[in-house]
């Protein structure tokens, strides 16, 4: 079999952020597909075809690429971020557990990029500097039971939490309740980020403490890292403030909260 | 003050991965800072000063780098990977946070970079494919029984975990004990993922269940990845196996394991 699948990350958005290996994956191509805004961000080649398709339609997006691919022509696909990171990569791994036996000999490859969490963290410092997790807060696919669950774990541990996916209009309440959740274990002066399309004209950047955090001020392209109990704001003059979490740790959460159970 | 400091993140190595914008940044600095091993990856430039450092003294070279950079000079500082990823942008921050007040003034900007986790998960399909944590397995900045509690809370609350750090001459112990902790909390079979120098000439990859894998495997330049319960292992006809989380999640851990304390 001649044909090949690559699941291209694009990075945050912004075409400097592209790695030389995404773009050649890119340009090696005979049809691309993406949900569309994501291949709009991909300049046009003469005889390069274009699979666009809606947003939650992943799974389908990966067997229609991975069909395409069977059938001897070099496809990617394509991912904002990083494939692997709530993206296409997944998608395409499940369609092959699950699918034709035919796509489990094809030659597939995942071109790594930058996920927005790291983009945003950069923007502001390295809040991201310690222990964190990355969490969808997405209840299409997991119980939202489950989301609280790990969200409780995770800040009670002092991870810091990069939320992805954080609303949408079918998920209008989740993130508000996800807040609410989250004060219970920080303290109310926690620095919160939202950011979204970094590196693009409509970028926007914004911190403030967990207790004042708007969940209205998100959309479903911002990505959302709330800090631990030892993250911190070093204000600057004439310049925005740094939001940076310290290598070093000790175990306040534990000093706060009660003890986990002991099996 | 004209000079700036870049935090710049080199990604996993290879340099199809570095992005525009990271190089960039180095081609415009007068002076580079790094650990000498990151600074190598660097292409020579005539009239670019190199400033490399040991590599557990990130304090000091970040405060050699902002010094520099406050007398007026184009200063990037090198970092694997992503500089905000258990890197060089949190080491600067802490500096401008505790040193000179002139720091504060200073021009400091974080280029993002694929940081090892991702580069590896690329590599074996999407194990990071759902919630995800990454930690460093390092006890030097932070209690060996924090980086346990975390460990616990992270695999019980199924997020897979992706670990920094995880061995090094000084610290000889401490990887064979997380994964003997986290076979408490993972069934037998739950992929574990060594991977080292993506993309370069050594690059070497395992896959392994967590009941079989060796500690001694891993060197400091190892990223490993250790699968939630979910995490699932597809092996293709002549082709390394893909592994992946899938995106769809149930609360398996709830069942597997005693409930949380409730206050």
């Amino acid at each position: 079999m001649s044909g090949f699948l690559s699941v291209v990350g694009l990075g945050p958005g912004n075409p400097h952020t592209l790695t030389p290996e995404a773009a050649a994956a890119l340009d090696n191509a005979d049809a691309l597909y993406g949900y569309g805004p994501y291949l709009d961000r991909v300049p046009p080649k003469p005889g390069q075809t274009r699979h666009a398709s809606d947003n939650r339609e992943e799974g389908s997006r990966a067997a229609a690429a991975l069909r395409h691919a069977a059938l001897g022509a070099k496809v990617a696909l394509v991912s904002g971020g990083d494939p692997g990171v709530f993206a296409m990569a997944a998608a395409v791994c499940e369609q092959i557990d699950g699918g034709e036996a035919a796509w489990r000999s094809l030659d597939v490859s995942v071109v790594p990029g930058v996920t927005a969490m790291l983009a945003v963290a950069a923007r502001v410092g390295a809040p991201l500097g310690h222990d964190f997790c990355a969490m969808s807060l997405s209840d299409n696919l997991k119980p939202w039971e489950l989301i609280e669950r790990r969200l409780a774990a995770a800040a009670g541990a002092g991870f810091v939490i990069a939320l992805y996916n954080p609303i949408s209009r079918a998920r209008p309440w989740q993130l508000g309740k996800a807040f609410e959740l989250l004060r219970w274990h920080l303290p109310p002066s926690t620095p919160v980020i939202f950011g979204r399309a970094i590196g693009r004209p409509d970028e926007k950047v914004a911190v403030g403490p967990l207790d004042a955090v708007d969940p209205s001020a998100a959309d479903m392209a911002t990505l959302i890292i709330v800090g631990s109990a030892l993250t911190r704001v070093v204000e600057r003059p004439g310049l925005a403030p740094l939001v940076y979490t310290p290598r070093p740790a000790h175990d306040r959460a534990r000093r706060q909260h009660p003890a986990p159970c002991r099996r």
